[in-house]
């Protein structure tokens, strides 16, 4: 799996736990929602700004979400 | 102070506790070297997948290096 397919797993992960739809987190955070489906869609990759805008928005810390990637990371390199 | 020049902090110390050379740390990353100068100088932001390199060769974990971020910021908020 991609880092990118990783981290759109985690984003999505987080919004819905926080309830949220891609259209009101996109605008909690200012980004745009076809920015925020193609991040969950693996489909282009976080700067380290945008993590750190996102997690604010969905109560977490960025450091959180990271460790969340390196989790499945580490899943996928056993398999 | 911007994200790029905490993120650039961050890299410098770990990289210099790990006492590499940017010419050392990018030949091991695979990233150039003026890649490496521009990111510490806070001149360019990393991507998720920058981190995750960096933070391999920097024997710690890309989610550390986001935390040690996230420190400076709080840091900076106080000021």
């Amino acid at each position: 799996m991609t880092i990118e397919k990783m981290f759109g797993q985690v984003l999505k992960k987080f919004r819905t736990s926080n309830k949220l739809s891609q259209e009101k987190l996109s605008q909690e955070c200012g980004l745009d929602r076809s920015y925020i489906s193609l991040l969950e869609r693996g489909l282009r990759q976080p700067s380290l700004t945008t993590i750190l805008i996102l997690a604010k928005v969905l109560n977490t810390t960025a450091s959180n979400m990271v460790h969340d990637v390196e989790e499945i990371i580490s899943e996928d390199n056993q398999n």
